[in-house]
C-alpha cells in the first residue's frame, strides 16, 4: 500500500496513486465549488520565517546548495512543515494584489524531520482551506470553514465525519478566572489527555505546570465537557462555578458556531472542550477532525482562528483555517475504495501484426477522441497474450480492429461487433476509481 | 505574473494559478487518455542516487534535519532535480509490482541550485511521460511518446508544436567513422550551437575537444541537416560521404520515427541533427520541443531513449521519455489564455442582513448541488458594495435571494428572476479559464 523504501517517505503503487488522485480531485471540487481560489506556495521558506513558530523548529529540514560558489550569499532556507506559515507570508507579500476576505485552498507536500512511526511521515500531503481578512474577519467564517471541510470529507464516502470544536477564549478565560498563571503550559498539558490519560495529566498540571489541585481538578472537568447544543455546553461550563468576561465571550462564540452549524449540517460539528491544539497562534475557535469508526487513526486534521499570524507593520490579516492530512486519510480510503485497475486505460487495442500497428493506432485515436482512455498493445503477440496483458492491468475491454471490429469484455468473456466512432463504455468503466462505490482493499 | 520575492522561487497570483491548473488538468487528461498511469515519487533521493549523473551534482540541494539528535544516522538526502532519475529508482525498487512495459506520467516540482536568470528557476514544475520495458522495449515507443507530447501541447492551444528529433547512434556512428575519439565532448560542444554559433563551436571542437579541422567541419555539416522525410535526411547524411554500421542503424531508427510520425501526425516531428541533449544516459532517439512562434523561449523540454539508466543486477529497464517545463510554458500560455477571474466562483449570493445569512447560505447550497461554484457575500453591506466585491474578483453573477430571487449579470447589468433549483449558467461561465479561447494578458 504505502511503500517506504526510505523511512518516513512513503510512495504509492500506480493503482493507489489513482485513488489518491480521486481523493484530491474530489476535495478540490468541493473547495472550488465554495469559491476557494487555488494557491500554491514555494516549498521553501527562509529559516527566519519558519522559526517564528519556535516549538516546531526542531522538525525543520534545512536546504543548502551542495556546490555553492565560494562566498555565495544565499538566504538560509528550509522546507515548509505546514501550509499555514507559507500562506501567512504570501498574504503579507501580495496583499496589494488580493481582494479580501481572501479564500484559498492549498494542497501540497510538507516535510517534517520527525522520527517516523505508524501514521507519521517525514513527507506527506496536506489539504488546507483558509480565509483571511484585512484588519477584520467576520465571525461566520468560524462556522463556514469546518462545514466546508465536513462536506469535502463527506464526499469521500468513508463514513460520518465530526469536526470537534473548542474556543481558546473559553479555556483561557476559564483558566484566568481560576488564577492559573501558565495558560500555554496548561493548554499543552490538557492536549495530552488522549495520549496519557487524566491521572497523568492531573499530575503534570500540578507537578510541571504549577497548578494547585483545585485548579487542576477544574481544568480537567472543563476538558470533559462535550455537546452539540450551545445551551447544553454553556450550562455544563457554568456548573463548574467559574465566572469571567473572557470566558463569557468565548462561550458566546462557541455557542454561535454550534447553533449555526447545527442548523446547516446537524451532527457535523460538536463541542469538545479538551481540544487544545498545540500551536500558539490560535486565538478563537480551534478544530480537530475525527472519522467516525476510525477513531484509532486519531485526528486527521485541525485548525482554528488566528488573529495575528500575518502582520505587516500597521496591517493585520486575521484568518481562520482548517487542514487535513491526506496521506493519513488515504490509508483508510484505500480500505474502502480501491481502484479497479492500475492504469487509467479503459480499452486495450490489440495489434494483429506490427505491419498493421497503424490500424490499431487509428482505432485508438477514434476512441480517445471521445475521451475514452485507450492504449495499444505493446507487441503483436498472440491474442491470448495481449488479453492477459490487459487482464494483469485490470483493463476491462480489448478491441480487435479490422474489417469487422470486435470488442471483448474480458471480465465476462462477451465479445461483440462495435463501431469505434460511436461506441461508448458504461460510465462506471470510464474511471479506475469510483468514490461512491465501496471496494475493499485486498490483502 | 510570476512573482519572485525569493530569487529563483516564483509564485503565482490566484488567477494565474487557475490558468496553471487548467494547463496541468489538460496535460493530465491527454496523458491518461493514452493510458499513462499517474505516479508521484518522494521529493528527496539519496545523494548517492542523485550523484550517478555526475555533471549535474553541482545543482543539487542537499537537505538536513536542523535539529537532528546527536549521532543520528540519517541517510544523506537531496531534492530531486528531474523526474527521470527518481522514476528509474522507483522502477527498480518496485519492478515486482509493476506490469511492463510500464507507462507513467509524473507532474511535480523539481529543484536546481542554478543561478536564477530569465526563464530559469530554482524551483519549477515538470511534466514527464515515460515508458520502460523489462529487458527490452519495442521501438515504436520512440515514435509514440513524442506524438503524445505533441498532442498534449497542441491541446493547450498555444500554436503549432514541433518535436525535434535526432538519434544518438547517428551522431556517434558518424563521429566514430570519422575517427573522433571524444564522442561525449563532441556532442557537448555541438549542443552549444544555438548559444555560441558555428564559428565558436568549430574553434571549440578543434581547440578543446581535439578534432582536426576536417573532422570538425563534417561534424558541423552533419549538425546542419534537418528534414521531415526519412529519405531526405538520409540522403543529406550520405552526401557527407561517411560510412559505418552504427550510423546505418541510427539512420534506420531515425527514419522509422520520421515515417511513422509523419503518417500519424504530419508536421509534428522533424529531424534536426544538431539536437544533442547534454545528458549522457540517452542511447537512441533524443527530442527537443519547440513552440512555433515562441522560438525565443528555447526548448521547452526534451527527452530520449535510455537503455541503461535503470538496472538492478541482472535486469535492465530500457526506457524512452519526454519531459516539458510547465513553468516556462506557463509564461506563454498566460499571454494567450488569461483567467477571466481570480476565483473559481461563478455566482456571489448577496446577503440582505446578517440575520438572513442563513437564507443566502441555502440559496448557495442549491447552486453548489448542481456543481456551480458559488460564494456568499462576506458581509451584509449595501448591495452596491457587494456587487463591487464580485466585480473586483471577476465573478460574473450576483444572486439576490428572497421571495422573488433575482440574478444580476454584472457584465451586462441585466437582472432577471430565476429559480436556484433549476438555473444553470452558460458553460463558458462555469470555469475561470477556457484554453480554447484566446484572451490576452493585461499589462
Amino acid at each position: 500500500m504505502l511503500r517506504t523504501t526510505l523511512s518516513g517517505f512513503p510512495e504509492l503503487l500506480p493503482s493507489d496513486r489513482l485513488t489518491e488522485l480521486a481523493i484530491l480531485d474530489s476535495l478540490r471540487a468541493t473547495f472550488e465549488c465554495h469559491g476557494f481560489a487555488p494557491l500554491e506556495t514555494r516549498a521553501v521558506e527562509t529559516l527566519e520565517s519558519l522559526a517564528k513558530k519556535g516549538e516546531t523548529s526542531k522538525e525543520v529540514y534545512g536546504i543548502t546548495r551542495l556546490n555553492a560558489e565560494h562566498g555565495a550569499k544565499d538566504a538560509e532556507l528550509g522546507l515548509h512543515f505546514d501550509l499555514t506559515v507559507p500562506f501567512a507570508r504570501y498574504v503579507v507579500e501580495n496583499a496589494g494584489h488580493l481582494t479580501f476576505p481572501f479564500k484559498r485552498y492549498q494542497i501540497q507536500k510538507v516535510w517534517r524531520g520527525e522520527r517516523p512511526q505508524e501514521g507519521r511521515y517525514r513527507e506527506f500531503t496536506q489539504a488546507d482551506i483558509d480565509v483571511v481578512g484585512q484588519d477584520a474577519l467576520p465571525a461566520h467564517y468560524e462556522t463556514d470553514l469546518p462545514l466546508v471541510m465536513a462536506e469535502a470529507l463527506g464526499a469521500l464516502n468513508i463514513g460520518p465525519v465530526v469536526i470537534q470544536v473548542n474556543n481558546r477564549r473559553v479555556c483561557q478565560g476559564f483558566y484566568e478566572a481560576l488564577g492559573i498563571a501558565d495558560i500555554a503550559g496548561t493548554l499543552r498539558m490538557i492536549d495530552k489527555l488522549d495520549k496519557i490519560g487524566p491521572e497523568a495529566v492531573e499530575r503534570g498540571l500540578v507537578d510541571d505546570v504549577g497548578l494547585n489541585t483545585s485548579q487542576a481538578d477544574r481544568a480537567l472537568r472543563l476538558a470533559e465537557i462535550t455537546g452539540t447544543e450551545a445551551a447544553e455546553v454553556e450550562d455544563a461550563v457554568r456548573a463548574l462555578d467559574v465566572r469571567g468576561e473572557l470566558l463569557d465571550i468565548g462561550l458566546a462564540e462557541l455557542g454561535a458556531v454550534l447553533t449555526e452549524a447545527g442548523a446547516q449540517h446537524p451532527g457535523a460539528v460538536r463541542a469538545v472542550l479538551k481540544i487544545a491544539r498545540g500551536l500558539d497562534y490560535y486565538t478563537g475557535s480551534v478544530y480537530e477532525t475525527l472519522l467516525v469508526g476510525h477513531e484509532d487513526l486519531g485526528s486527521i486534521g485541525g485548525g482554528g482562528r488566528y488573529d495575528s499570524l500575518a502582520t505587516s507593520g500597521k496591517r493585520t490579516f486575521p484568518g481562520v483555517g482548517i487542514s487535513i492530512g491526506v496521506t493519513r486519510l488515504l490509508t483508510r480510503v484505500l480500505q474502502m475504495h480501491r481502484a479497479t485497475r492500475s492504469v487509467p486505460t479503459c480499452v486495450l487495442v490489440a495489434v494483429t501484426s506490427e505491419e498493421e500497428r497503424a490500424r490499431s493506432n487509428r482505432a485508438a485515436a477514434a476512441l480517445r477522441a471521445r475521451g475514452i482512455p485507450t492504449d495499444v498493445a505493446p507487441k503483436a503477440a498472440k491474442f491470448g497474450k495481449q488479453i492477459r496483458h490487459a487482464d494483469r492491468l485490470g483493463i476491462p475491454y480489448v478491441l480487435f480492429p479490422g474489417e469487422n471490429t470486435e470488442l471483448k469484455d474480458i471480465r465476462t468473456g462477451e465479445q461483440y461487433a462495435i463501431d469505434v466512432h460511436t461506441w461508448t463504455p458504461p460510465q462506471a468503466d470510464l474511471t479506475a476509481v469510483d468514490l461512491s462505490e465501496y471496494r475493499a482493499e485486498q490483502a
